[in-house]
């Protein structure tokens, strides 16, 4: 989705970002998308969808509305709630029929060409495109593509697509959307606006989700009113009802004349990428027929089987390990406390760390609740151990609090591989458990204990008897280096089998 | 602490605050304070910890300075994080002592004079004033200031104090500040930075908290730095050792000599705000004793026993009614759900409500997490109705989800009265509960059943057997009436006996 | 160079702009542009040659830079003081070489992207290009080439510029360039930049100005650093000595091997717009060899000749209209005097227009010296009269400033059309001159006489005998509708023969 | 006005000021004041005198408005029409009766305290100052302010007007404003809004300007309109009618019952500066009954008659030595050019000097004319030198140019000593003519020949035989040392006859 080591660069660069500046250590979703037809004010409805889906993005926001007429356009830097607070700016997206997207990226004017939607007037008229997803391929096809004559504007994966779009010899946007896909290898939910249409299409393997809904009784021609959304929260924050989630390999078209599926692929064995359960998706959103929530909780109940541990309290890594934690409370029957707290008050960049903040080992996001640490021997549930680096200074502060000992249960198996679908993480040699053994990784961490739930303990609580790699649904590429689809530019460049 | 009235018509009559911006129908904090005192980077060691303390107080911040030979100031509106972001202003603010302040507050350059410290050059050198805390004679005694060629410069209480310090004829600080304080009632803790040393004050009654400790090694010349915040998680964050809470009625004063103390009143019996445990202050902080977070667990257990109901969930409104619920949960043995998700993604203000928007009944903050309520009996548990308008968007959320019954419990008793000691409540005529019986709120929010701990439940979960009205060490005059400092300017306009 | 409907609409609807915000009521000047090669620091030699440029675009700029490794770009809306005052935009465009544009636009996020100069990444490398003029066939060059499958981003027809480059099937760049200009229609002035070369090109015809300098001694390794601009006081801010003009149809390469020229287009006469000297230039430049000032002067000294009458100052409209005013007072011996002043702060758009400052008439551009005035009989010299607004508005300010008459000169010739080549005009209709005779003007305008000078007259300040229609060497279409450039673009919508 | 030595270091060591942003080396006129009474939209009105006043002052602005029952006020940093564009600060400004200043100063927030019209509330009501000129006891009196337990919100001279009414123990705001006038000492033409009056009142000596005006049938009401205006131009652009100058020691009062005139001072013979007709005012007001335009012209005059040399071309420094050179250029009749352009286009503070750009010696403001230049002998024509930084750089600019001979006329005397009544002026040992004569100057700028006019030829231009020391009515003290209004403040610094 971007051009992710320049970002690194300039994240890590960045003068004001200092130590008190808790880069959070996690795998980043990258991006969120929506779409709306037919729905009156239909880009104050992208708007509320996409703060609804700010956590798969939070860096950059974008609609294109169509009005029956005319497109319009508007994207910026920043929360969804800063991009669209402006009243003149929402009053320059009328019509009934929108697309959105959150991005996970950036600071700085020159890479807001990199912020969807992209938008061009093609032969055929305008169209807007939203991509959540990585394509494997696109090094190899921009190239192609420029070799021809195309001129790129941004450098996001994304833009291939509007470029095969542009120059298929197919007459209809749905056959040259077709043709597109067939060249695109790697992961993608697309929602896409034509004068005509509004399409949503899952990649063949449905690696990154989409759901379809409709707005009961929305349109003013009593029409109905439809939306895709990245989750299903998004559509409930708009009063949407849940119709289906899109499928893997589905090409969705809504038109004048209702809703079609077109089917362009041969089918495969759907991979639903399994971290969207662990921590990318909402809690409150369901995936492919599993609440998020219940998924969460029971990998807890999972962890507390496989990794028990005698203790005082368990006490999740705020926000996103709470579920797991009340889990493997109830499962191992140690009292759930709330012995981190979360400040939510944020802000922009702040205080540039002097030696004196530095010594202090400053935390702006997480302070320890004293009360209940001091004296006893704590379970910490966290979702995923990445580099390691806030791990470590969360066990100090929950030591500084007094703890006997600390034990760290974690709802992930070891992430041991870098993801190319669309999921934004280091290098694999910046992955903790790509170097270390777990009994190093205790000690570099701090803890007493730590355990990992098992692969085979993740599909269980997930609904399956384990893993069965001939057959598993989901993708884990992240912890098996088991790859569902090609990595044609990474392979290119740094050979096969290095990912 | 300030103009009540402009700010809340300020507040609603912003253009852009509509159906979709949720006021949080909240009782709110109106300030943080806090001091440094030969710590290095004292300015940076404030911001931090205004940061921990904006709870209290989120809408403007104020950091004065002194280097051993100037006075330095910075103050904007916003959170500590935006108005302290640029380095620029910390090295705007040098030396090894300071004061700071968040204020609960509005928007629009005019009122920018009000955001505090409150700072002046007086015969005898510079003087910074943080104030959290509300005066109850501040408009009797700012008449008769201003008939003596006093010019305020704000439109707030706290401003009357450097008048009365800057015609007070005594000769030093200390007894000038005291001469001030001899002639204010209401409620303060003050924190004052002069250029011989930092002072913190409670009144006589303790209504609000304030904290004193130690910064350990901090000072390069290795005298003691010592630290004065509103809570103690202000201590937590900058790596203070907790000494202990300033006393009612106490003035500390930390100079080159060291600490020491002057009890300038006539003792009373303290009377320390009951909703700081209750709502106000943060859960890791530790108030005259008593952890918070247990005390909200424990409210929430004393409210299972007074009002059981028969239900399949325990749900917390996020996130202040999560410890009590969990304290209800444990108690009753029914389980603990996140029923309801927050939204931590602000931005600035968003989205006109056009009519498709408010028909929505769009909710920015909270989404409900269906899986959890569907089918289900609900307990739902909140910390406090004000207006009720709240609470009555949640249950219908709630419904909306599916829940079969809904039963709200609520960690207070029912606030009848406003609060003139330094909490912005709304007039006592807005206040539900002043106006209704539990019955009839029941029946406006649409609950099933609706029961709040009582009094004496309150006073049992933080140690007590009950409530002793000849005794009691708090301050409960929003649940009861019985204000325990004379409201001199209220009854001028209104009559005695009003409030 | 740009949309100019959706433009002149967005000024005119302007919310803010009113009748205090004085329209100038002139024709515009589009654009500037600039080169360095191997200039150290030559973006901020750009910078400043560009705020020299200032008044050929005023509201937008852009730099290119290229460090021998990496191309650079900044893009902004403002003035160039404005769009890189920050030092680390600056920063962030290092490099010897650089080219830069200003652009007379527009305002909105949404048009950012017109912004030049036009950067893209091609086959090839990079390649940055900066136009002044407009192309007459662009609307035909860019329906096809979107029908080939170029995806358009900006609505400038200097973009299908980029794109010819980019489908061209010759290799170098060089050619490349050609290959696009043989296939363009219209005036342009290029700077073209690349990994490896600096271009400067003219039309055939040469309307539009550029010039060649040399940076004395500025190179590091004292290779001679070469420099193109609009106006040779582009040269004079950065201390570049003028070598040349670039010749019409010429393109001049300058790369490693130093600078060579190359003329691709079979001669044609050249036709320099005569406007440049009447008005868009600065008057201290030299163009094609002829001082502006001096011209201005002498058009000045015709129209005294041309149009004599009897009166006791003669008083310019400021600033354009001093050096014709000079020029008309010294021929006439009648006494040149400073009766209008122009205010030359003007921060942001200001005062929505009352009823109450409507009749006023407040302007806040202009005042009147009164006692210059009053009583006297007053030759007003103003360069040219376009919708006429202005010009009755100027007219009324010096009557109510007691003149006894007003005689307006006005040193060009009346406009009639349209300019296609580069300038900003009103459409025919609302050109005052287009629709009036000269007397009806007069009354329109309200004065007791007009004149403009006459073409011959015109062409006698410039040193000719006199229009010779076979061989003028200017275009002077705005005067007398010969457009020596096909309009195939306006033909092919309107019909030919009606511009 | 305001702390210069505080402002002068916050200028100097402003991060990005370099050797490219001119520095104007001139004396700065400090503030304009304004006041309009029973005059629909004043606050308006105000705006637009103001803009047509910012030569007094650029860098801040503030209007105090009153509509017959409230205050309002808004004062910000910038130009007048950046201050006051947004039409809802406008909205904000309600009223029939307005006051407004403009100011010479300042960079950051923390100054913005020091913005007028200075407001408090009084025991009598509102009142808001505004203040032009400089007071020259205002420490002594401040101090005993202080003492008193006054605190003074900012760092302004004029505060002290309004502690003094402040604490007057007489009844009546027009008797507290004379008690207060009695006890100051300097230079001052003040404007003052109550809730019963508006009053302007000039020092004894009638040192700064202010000007009575008419509203023509302005009100609702029939009744008179009434404007106060530091200069005869604020008058004209809002359509006001000139009726006097208000008189040396004159208190103007205008309520219900129309105008009245106190004169509560000792007769004294004026002294008004005369410095206001060389440079500080506008060319097209007129004061005490003088043009401005017609005075610079005269001086020009006498200069010529001083001073003659041989010559091509007389060339001002625009644009304030324009006047003066064409009365030099008439007298002499040598040719009147523009050798020198100015740039009008400003943006906010630009480039970073880098050791390339300083040797370049970039000027950003002017720019030769060289066909006018080269070869010539030029008699330059500038207001004053008072470092010489800035006349050494054009006077090697016009040599750069061409010119053979630079010979430079100054239209003031030599300034020899530093102004304490409302001027900016460096210390006096930073003034070239304070260390140096005449002919080292010339050597040091680097001229030919260097001539001021004498003070004799400065008052006859002014319509005088020449200076009469016994009796001049100008305050000269600039260039004579005499000061006419005793220098308290100074002398008890650094002693009696030190200025």
């Amino acid at each position: 989705m971007f051009d992710r080591f320049s970002l690194r660069q300039a994240l890590t660069t960045h003068p004001w970002s200092g130590a008190t500046q808790d880069g959070d250590d996690k795998f980043h979703e990258e991006c969120a998308v929506f779409g709306a037809w037919n729905v009156p004010d239909a880009s104050a409805i992208a708007a509320l969808a996409l703060h609804a889906l700010q956590h798969r993005g939070q860096e950059a926001s974008g609609i294109v509305s169509y009005d029956g007429k005319k497109f319009f356009s508007h994207r910026g830097l920043g929360l969804v709630g800063d991009v669209f607070s402006d009243p003149r700016v929402m009053a320059g997206l009328p019509g009934a029929n929108a697309i959105g997207h959150n991005r996970y990226s950036t600071t700085g004017d020159t890479l807001l060409r990199n912020v969807q939607p992209l938008f061009a007037e093609f032969e055929f008229g305008g169209l807007g495109v939203a991509h959540n997803g990585n394509l494997t391929n696109a090094n190899t096809l921009r190239r192609a593509l420029v070799r021809r004559g195309c001129l790129f504007q941004s450098t996001t994966d994304s833009e291939v697509f509007i470029h095969l779009i542009a120059i298929s010899l197919y007459a209809t946007v749905e056959d040259r959307l077709i043709d597109a896909l067939k060249q695109v290898q790697g992961a993608y939910s697309l929602v896409v606006l034509s004068q005509n249409a509004l399409m949503g299409v899952r990649d063949p393997l449905g690696v990154r989700p989409l759901v379809l809904g409709r707005m009961p009784g929305a349109a003013e021609n009593d029409a109905t009113g439809w939306i895709f959304a990245s989750e299903s929260c998004g559509l409930d924050i708009v009063g949407a009802e849940f119709v289906r989630d899109v499928e893997p390999g589905e090409l969705v078209i809504i038109d004048r004349d209702g809703v079609r599926s077109v089917r362009p692929f041969t089918p495969e064995r759907p991979r639903f990428c399994v971290f969207e359960y662990i921590y990318f998706a909402r809690p409150d959103s369901v995936l492919d027929g599993v609440p998020v929530y219940n998924a969460r909780k029971q990998i807890g109940v999972e962890l507390a089987r496989e990794s028990a541990v005698e203790a005082d309290v368990v006490v999740p890594v705020p926000d996103s390990g709470v579920p797991s934690a009340m889990g493997y409370a109830q499962e191992s029957s140690i009292p759930f406390e709330l012995g981190i707290i979360r400040n939510h008050y944020v802000g922009r960049t702040f205080i540039e760390p002097t030696d004196q903040i530095r010594n202090l080992g400053v935390r702006m996001k997480h302070s320890t609740n004293r009360p209940v640490l001091n004296g006893k021997r704590v379970i910490l549930v966290d979702d995923s151990i990445v580099r390691g680096t806030t791990s470590r200074k969360i066990v100090d502060m929950v030591r500084a609090a007094g703890a006997k000992e600390v034990h760290m249960r974690i709802s992930s198996p070891p992430t041991r591989h870098s993801c190319f679908y669309g999921i934004d993480t280091p290098e694999r040699s910046k992955l903790l458990a790509a170097q270390y053994d777990i009994g190093k990784m205790a000690e570099l961490i701090g803890v007493d204990s730590l355990a990992f739930i098992s692969l085979d303990g993740l599909y269980r609580a997930l609904g399956h008897k384990g893993r069965d790699a001939a057959k598993t649904r989901y993708c884990d590429a992240c912890f098996t280096g088991d790859y569902p689809i090609p990595l044609a530019d990474h392979d290119a460049e740094f050979g096969p089998g290095t990912a």
